[in-house]
């Protein structure tokens, strides 16, 4: 990039909001894994949607990508630069923070992209209502994250992910100009749903400055339990007892034997007395949650449960604390993939990967947990040598597209799987997506690389 | 168009399946209102997805426009030709009506793009499960139609419209190809989601051929009540006493005092003894649902109230009866409108209509109703003289823009409301509309005329 650009940018969000010193621009540039580093010319770093459009129009017309970038918590490395490549800029969303006042009439708060999850669910709570979505990087990942990602998490059985709260939107297309749907009706049937589109367009498509997002009203008494079971989609079973008995479920978390005995390992304290293969963490809401809950699992068998009045964080603990413990746990940065079986595979993909890792001629540890009743999957291998990771990965995700599951169920796609896109979409659909971005960004500056491997296929 | 190109048709579908006879395309030619009515080459009608990909191949070599017809209830004109124009033909989906089995595992049901709402909804209810759309339509509207429309109807607040039950998608592209995305998975953040797209896109992007939905469970014990209010927004605050006595929300339907009066008057059961403006329609699931309502309903010092076991026929039946009712005692036909208005100002809005009709020159009842949790009111006006109607609609829907409501909030946009696209969408928006178009159907040889305005704006 010339220094003229980089003035140009200067004049437009302020010279100390352009960061180019590579000391100042580090964080920047490598992903929340530590995998992936990149390069950019720059940081631009804009307060406004106004400041967001002269940004973007200023790269149009000097033909310089743009790389956007939330809370950089995503785990595709969709948020970094390539090392190589013509002249990109990172546009970060960092300053973008502002929250309007819950609207609690008509459920709704506007937020600017940069907003965090955490801050955003505050509000929402703090007018007595919530935001559906949560999510362990709540206080990093940002709305336009969450929305550029169609971001998932713990409720999303209960409310839907990230793309059905979304009411409104506003984005800046890639030569500037800004599109604004901002309405809080709930139903609308006036055109394409654009802000639909943009839900999981990873930044390819356009830059989210602003969100209307829904708020739900807060679940009323609630309960939660962990029970022991000993084959996974016993789960479907329990999600249709509970319901039949009146109960809403608002959580349903798979965790498996070796994922408990780790976290109890590292101190957590342990939910049940027994040893099933599997455990799964609920939790309702309803009328007197905690004696109807009780009373379905009565019913249903269940040998080993405990119940808790809701939010129950002890229970919650043994959940929330995997992530960190696989990560001080594992000898080697831990490969983890995200994937959904159907719920009648579930308990053979299990065994697939039980098979998977047996056969391996180097140590590896197996810990899934996840949002079962999405049959969503976290599949985490510890101890996997570095330069094994690669592959033992692809060969995780062989045997999820053989069980026709997804290979990316919340994280999306960005840089790291790019080259599945094709096998697990046919090719008109393919072409149809290049389509549609190329209708967008007809340029291709938007996120060069990420979702589409840069050959056209 | 030429003969050859009949025949083209008839050697893909069967020439008993390409209708030129003038009184038999007649029924395709009209629409339910009665009030549009078209002009066409020729209605096709294939039986496989094939078919349809080799009609709408042949299509586009030689220039033709496509129609796309479902089960003709539309309300908005957009499944029926215009007068003048280009060759074209209506493809019906009326032969494609396969309904295969319900998975009761992985909760879904695969459909042809001409089965009815009603044989999905009984495939359904067989497997012990629900289709979450249910509509007044049910015996005509179709899967594709549904989908296109993205329909709404009496779930929404429980389940979402169309959009949301859709897992998978099978859609013939403009030039003939087959996108198929069809898999039961909850989450596939794989790439953008072309399924949620092509819902709302009323025939504009490609013609849908399959349609994956999902199913849900069905509630467990409900109950039903008719409450009195005096204001409209008093819905609200029911809603939440009842979410927070622990009850789910299955339907919330709005009726006026005079719509209620029309179709006691009709012959239906009056449910309240008093007359309050308006009568709220509810139905609840959960434990012990009637006690639970009604102890709500108490403690909530509602003054008139019924409550009674779900499904409760004979309330549904006064809410069920006011569309005929209305159709059979306007003297002209009745003006209906499809409208969401912010829930902060719906009595603001009936207050709007009320002075309106005031001021109208000729006779005018006004009876409304609709899916009041949604904010979504159906505005019927009866005995227009049937050349004011286009005036009077015409200044309900300005009062709607004026408080910032949808002009559409079920029906979509068609051909009847193109014109309002520009008024409620912004430039930028609508050039991004028809950037998607241009993407999917570069010719413009789907649905010309609906949703856009012929000339670009
Ligand atoms: C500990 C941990 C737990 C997690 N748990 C979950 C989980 O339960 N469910 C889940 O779905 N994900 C989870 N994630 C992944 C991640 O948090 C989500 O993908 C999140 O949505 C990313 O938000 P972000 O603001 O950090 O986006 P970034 O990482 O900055 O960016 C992610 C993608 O979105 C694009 N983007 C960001 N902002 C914008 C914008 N304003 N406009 C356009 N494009 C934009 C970027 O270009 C990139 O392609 C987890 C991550 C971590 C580290
Ligand atoms: C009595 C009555 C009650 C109604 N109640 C409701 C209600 O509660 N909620 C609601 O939302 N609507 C309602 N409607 C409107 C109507 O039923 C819906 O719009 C329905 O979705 C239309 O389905 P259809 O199969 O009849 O489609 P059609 O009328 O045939 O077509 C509607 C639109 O979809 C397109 N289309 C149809 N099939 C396909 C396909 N296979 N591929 C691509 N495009 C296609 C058409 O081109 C057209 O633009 C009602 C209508 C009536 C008559």
């Amino acid at each position: 990039m010339t220094g003229f650009t980089t003035d140009a940018f200067g004049r437009i969000v302020g010279a100390n909001q352009v960061l180019t010193d590579p000391d100042l621009m580090r964080g920047y540039l490598a992903d929340w894994t530590g995998r992936r580093t990149g390069a950019a010319d720059a940081v631009v770093r804009p307060r406004t949607t106004a400041e967001v459009s002269a940004v973007v129009a200023e790269c149009a017309r000097t033909g310089v990508a743009v790389v956007v970038q939330g809370g950089n918590t995503g785990l595709v490395g969709g948020s970094v630069p390539e090392v190589a490549g013509g002249p990109v800029v990172v546009l970060s969303t960092a300053r973008m923070t502002d929250v309007e006042a819950v609207d609690p009439v008509e459920m709704c708060v506007g937020v600017q992209a940069g907003a965090t999850v955490a801050s955003i669910a505050a509000a929402a709570a703090a007018a007595g209502t919530r935001f559906a979505i949560d999510l362990a990087s709540r206080d990093s990942a940002t709305a336009g994250g969450i929305v550029a990602t169609s971001a998932g998490g713990i409720h999303v059985v209960r409310h839907g992910g990230t793309r059905a709260q979304v009411l409104g939107i506003e984005a800046v297309r890639a030569d500037g100009r800004v599109l604004r749907r901002w309405s809080p009706l709930r139903k609308d049937n006036v055109g394409y749903d654009l802000p639909g589109l943009l839900a999981g367009s990873e930044g390819t498509l356009a830059v989210i400055t602003g969100v209307l997002f829904a708020v739900v009203d807060q679940p009323g008494h609630t309960a939660a339990a962990v029970v022991g079971i000993d084959t996974a989609d016993e789960v479907f079973t329990l999600i249709r007892q509970i319901r039949r008995a009146g109960l809403v479920i608002e959580a349903v978390e798979l965790m498996t034997r070796a994922g408990v005995a780790l976290v109890v390992e590292a101190g957590a304290r342990p939910a049940l007395a027994g040893s099933s293969g599997y455990q799964v963490l609920l939790e309702v809401s309803g009328a007197d949650p905690v004696q109807r809950l009780a009373a379905v699992l009565a019913d249903s068998g269940v040998a080993d449960a405990v119940v808790d009045e809701g939010p129950a964080r002890p229970l919650w603990e043994l959940r929330e604390r995997h992530t960190e413990t696989i990560a001080a746990a594992s000898t080697t940065v831990p490969v983890k993939l995200d994937v959904t079986i159907r719920r009648r595979d579930l308990d053979a993909f299990l065994a697939d990967l039980d098979e998977l890792i047996a056969s391996l001629p180097y140590p590896c540890r197996l810990v899934v947990f996840g949002h079962a009743a999405d049959g969503n999957l976290h599949v985490n291998l510890l101890d996997v040598p570095v330069e094994q990771q690669a592959e033992v990965a692809h060969r995780v995700l062989e045997r999820v597209v053989a069980r026709e599951g997804s290979v990316s169920a919340e994280h999306g796609i960005g840089r790291d799987k790019r080259e599945w896109l094709s096998v697990v979409r046919d090719e008109v659909d393919v072409a149809t997506m290049r389509a549609v971005k190329q209708a967008w960004d007809p340029d291709g500056r938007l996120n060069p690389g990420v979702l589409f491997p840069d050959a056209p296929d």
